[in-house]
């Protein structure tokens, strides 16, 4: 009876904990994705929330475990921005095609400042071996893999060709969002997401199987 | 008469200057591709070269003009590695393959460090407003536009259907280009040169007139 009181405040301080850890990591992502994963420090992040250096360290140990946990963080930002939604299409050439659609979405929203969080993150790190690189490295190949399950799923079910090479398609639709992503950073507007769009929709169609639904406008 | 020693003396002084000058700006694009142009400063290369960082402002003045100087020399290299040999063959859809197959041995050779010279610095300066950030801009859409032009001389001489948008092709391969420096870079091995040209074949031969001859093996 006595230990009711005591587990709710273990809860909270548990919930505040959490919090604070999750409210670090929103921002931790901000800053990644605005200036690169290198700018997130515990110094930088502590004088940006105006809390204790030691207090950072509590939660993270080191600037390698907070830039690890800010990876996760926009790992779960782009399953809930782009996988949830385009997994919400049932399987089939137009689950391809919203998976795809969810992608320029998300870059036109700018969910994250500065594009795509893990092509930045990716081009910031692949010359430098160790464990940040390999963790964005993996999820960006999990999305592409993702793109490649889809297709196979379509081709079993009857929407796409039989001869065709799903891991290849599904590398070409990854080059032409990433191709998006990039115009839409470096050259601003439109242009590159509306080509892409144009490109992928042309490359699906291609692969469609004659009983195939035609692709909605998204 | 007597002007002659002094005018040779001024030569080599010049000559000395522009060999030194060379010298250092070859060694910083490997610098800038290995780890980045921020990497290309006064100190660290007056350091590496063993040459006094007054010598090094002699030449450069600042950090900035430095890296667009490392920019131009990356870009003297590009021209010589990718638009050269690919301009050699005569212009038509095999100009077109003949760029793209250009690149790729650029990229497979690695002619610099780390992938492309100006991937790296689009993704290093694409979210810092600048010079430098408007010269790798710049230079990265000069060859896509490059693209587009070998697209539209193939076209007037035939070797294009006349309903094929030039830029859009054109966008369309310098993603598959740029994906397989990706894959090159963060993933090794040769999987996405082949897949590039695997890519860019079937997107050029879908283009191709009646009349256009059939593309080489390169």
């Amino acid at each position: 009876m006595a230990e009711a009181p005591i587990a709710v405040t273990t809860d909270r301080r548990l919930l505040r904990g959490e919090r604070t850890r999750q409210a670090i990591l929103t921002h931790a992502s901000r800053v990644a994705s605005a200036e690169g994963l290198e700018a997130v420090s515990l110094q930088r992040l502590a004088s940006d929330l105006g809390i204790s250096k030691s207090g950072l360290f509590a939660h993270f140990g080191s600037k390698e475990e907070l830039q690890l946990a800010t990876v996760e963080e926009a790992s779960r930002t782009f399953t809930e921005e782009v996988l949830k939604p385009g997994l919400k299409t049932p399987a089939g050439l137009g689950r391809v095609w919203a998976l795809c659609n969810a992608f320029l979405s998300y870059v036109e929203r700018e969910v994250f400042l500065g594009g795509c969080f893990f092509e930045a993150a990716v081009a910031e790190f692949d010359s430098k071996p160790g464990r940040i690189r390999d963790a964005v490295v993996e999820k960006r190949d999990y999305w592409v893999a993702s793109l490649g399950r889809a297709i196979r799923a379509a081709k079993e079910m009857g929407d796409v060709q039989q001869d065709v090479d799903a891991d290849q398609v599904a590398w070409e639709l990854s080059c032409l969002l990433v191709g998006a992503n990039g115009s839409f950073v470096q050259n601003g507007g439109n242009v590159g997401l509306e080509r892409a769009r144009r490109a992928i929709r042309d490359r699906l169609e291609r692969i469609a199987s004659p009983t195939a639904q035609r692709l909605p406008n998204l």
